[in-house]
């Protein structure tokens, strides 16, 4: 095991009607002024809209609205958020909605603590100072309501980066696994394969000895495939809702990843995926996970054995280890399939003379690497891209 | 899944030379002057207090000493540490040593910021405020260092009372493994009977439908009985004393708990058992908690056989499902016999003529119940005391 930090100090309030507790977690966090941070019309659909303002006048609280966040949110949205931010000495971020309007608020908290181009912290420059911020979750999938996460689209360059900081960890975060009820099919089990992704990114480690963490994590990527599974059947069952919403919150908080080096390299070359085609990041990751898996299957087959017999219940076989390791990664592309998830370039409609341009994008170095388990080179990636 | 709130907002600084990191922690949390709170020799002898020592003199960090904290913490030096707190304008508590060390520190926090006597809020009355405090652990077991707990003795009264409040959560817990390979073994393995109690605390659960709770706390109390067998063999194996020292604190820090009702009753039972005899807290449940488990086994056959399956490996015989689970309670006092735990009244001395007294002192109001998994009445604690 490895020495590590752990720190997730995000207050979760989670369960039915929690989000009529949010003008008590505004003000315990001393909110005095907020930014009503959202996307589109699914909050004002559902009522979520409805209920997050009335609440607020009653408690008087003042605030200003900003919607519009898109998937894969943009780098313009957030500057006009930080713009009204510091106009209007606003004090706290409210994000009401998934992993994008999260990570938008993130990037426009940091932005207002910030003198030039917010863009400069998702760029290298280093994150000292934040806003504080809060959530209500209508999206299980990014974690990012209790991660120290963002990702951010520069709309100008065409580019999709990350950024991580303890300052942006949400001062509280509300979820309600019945506000997830509406949310359609593709959406809610993109955010499945997305959590999934997180537990792989730690999974995949050249750590070893970490017994008590790659237990863990097997254990929730089961409860996340049985509970996918019960939504399939029934979408309105709360307790495969809440078991899929706070999976996502533990497959992202930290604690699955303590003590081992991680990966991040099928999230790198998702990224520019759904830059350049904005395709959800989830089905983007159901496409490059399991390829990247079968590409680098070599470089440890022990591990692809014991994810393809505890999580995947393929019949141990030790005299076949590889050929058990395979099926394991077959079988959790079927499971993607069964969700209605897209498995290769064609599924979302990728191109392959597009390549060139992803590799390129990819922001390597020629003769560097990326990548915590296999040191890829952008030669790894263009084989990995045309293995999808 | 039922309604929960969860709150771990601890940072832990955890692997080899963690402790010295201490001064830059106590200034991050705003630390000017410092009561560094301890127990006996043992931190002496290992040179753990001269290199604390050494660290606040050379950082220009002010700080008081107490030490003599003994296991089963006493109120009387809690209020002593009061004393010397409120004397002394000291704004910050360093606990550094294993539960009772911290418990003790937690109880001088509450005390600092409470005008009657600090027993009052171990005895109903609800804290509101505490002076922060950070925890250097050198025993694994307790959880304190990320819990919202404290237990403390009353050596005038005799009783053994527990608090519960986010406000004595630690603000930093340092926790390096190679502290604790002088720990003697009996030590060692009260704290593996202790964190493994704290999870059946919440395994024992009348919530359906909790399986990624039920299947995490499955793999941990796994990892803590595969890693303490490493230990009996190798003292010195640093994996094994990371795993353990990590599981106590996610054994207790709440993210094993959420969602599901949870029982206390052996923790009830045996905290009387230690004020009494003065038994270790970890001996004591090795005694109560399977003898606990016999005895109320018919109210949930197949938890106890998951149990037994999942986790103590006993092969699985649905046509026998009660015979399965009484064989993994068998199977967890061998393995704590394994690990020189005592396993009856006779093994730590507690005599059957002291019964009434146990159950006398366990305050509850004829009538009244205990437990969150059965409702337990006197007599049934009577019963259990008497099959230990």
């Amino acid at each position: 095991m490895i020495n590590f930090q752990f720190y997730s100090p995000t207050e979760i309030v989670f369960g039915k009607d929690s989000e009529l507790g949010v003008a008590h977690l505004l003000k315990k966090h001393g909110a005095t002024k907020v930014l009503f941070h959202y996307g589109g019309g699914s909050i004002k659909g559902s009522g979520l809209y409805d209920r997050v303002i009335k609440t607020l006048d009653d408690e008087n609280i003042a605030y200003l609205e900003l919607g519009g966040v898109v998937p894969n949110p943009r780098a313009s949205l957030v500057r006009e958020g930080i713009k009204i931010v510091k106009e209007n000495n606003i004090d706290f971020i409210l994000a009401v909605g998934g992993g994008s309007v999260m990570d938008s608020a993130k990037a426009i908290a940091v932005g207002a603590k910030y003198e030039g181009d917010f863009w400069d912290l998702y760029d290298g420059t280093k994150i000292t100072a934040a806003l504080p911020l809060g959530v209500i979750v209508t999206i299980p999938a990014s974690g990012s309501e209790a991660s120290n996460s963002s990702v951010i689209t520069n709309d100008d360059l065409g580019l999709k980066r990350g950024t991580n900081s303890d300052f942006i960890r949400p001062k509280f975060a509300i979820m309600n696994p019945e506000l997830t009820y509406t949310l359609p099919n593709y959406h809610a089990f993109a955010g499945v394969v997305d959590m999934m992704s997180h537990i792989f990114e730690r999974y995949l480690t050249n750590t070893p000895d970490v017994e008590l963490t790659d237990l863990m994590q097997e254990s929730v990527l089961v409860a996340i495939m049985d509970n996918a599974k019960r939504l399939l059947k029934d979408p309105y069952d709360y307790n495969a809702r809440a078991h899929i919403m706070w999976a996502g919150t533990i497959a992202h908080n930290g604690v699955l990843g303590v003590g081992r080096t991680t990966d991040w390299a099928s999230h790198g070359l998702e990224h520019e995926l759904s830059a350049l085609y904005d395709v959800s990041h989830g089905a983007g990751l159901a496409v490059i996970f399991p390829h990247y898996m079968l590409y680098i299957i070599d470089h440890d087959v022990d591990r692809f054995y014991r994810l393809a017999v505890n999580v995947m219940k393929v019949r141990p076989n030790k005299n076949d280890k590889r050929g058990v390791a395979i099926k394991g990664i077959r079988k959790l592309q079927e499971f993607y399939k069964s969700l209605g998830m897209p498995l290769t370039f064609e599924d979302i409609g990728a191109k392959k003379e597009d390549i060139p341009k992803l590799v390129e994008q990819l922001n390597i170095n020629k003769g560097d690497t990326f990548g915590g388990f296999v040191k890829l080179t952008m030669d790894d990636a263009r084989k990995i891209y045309e293995s999808c």
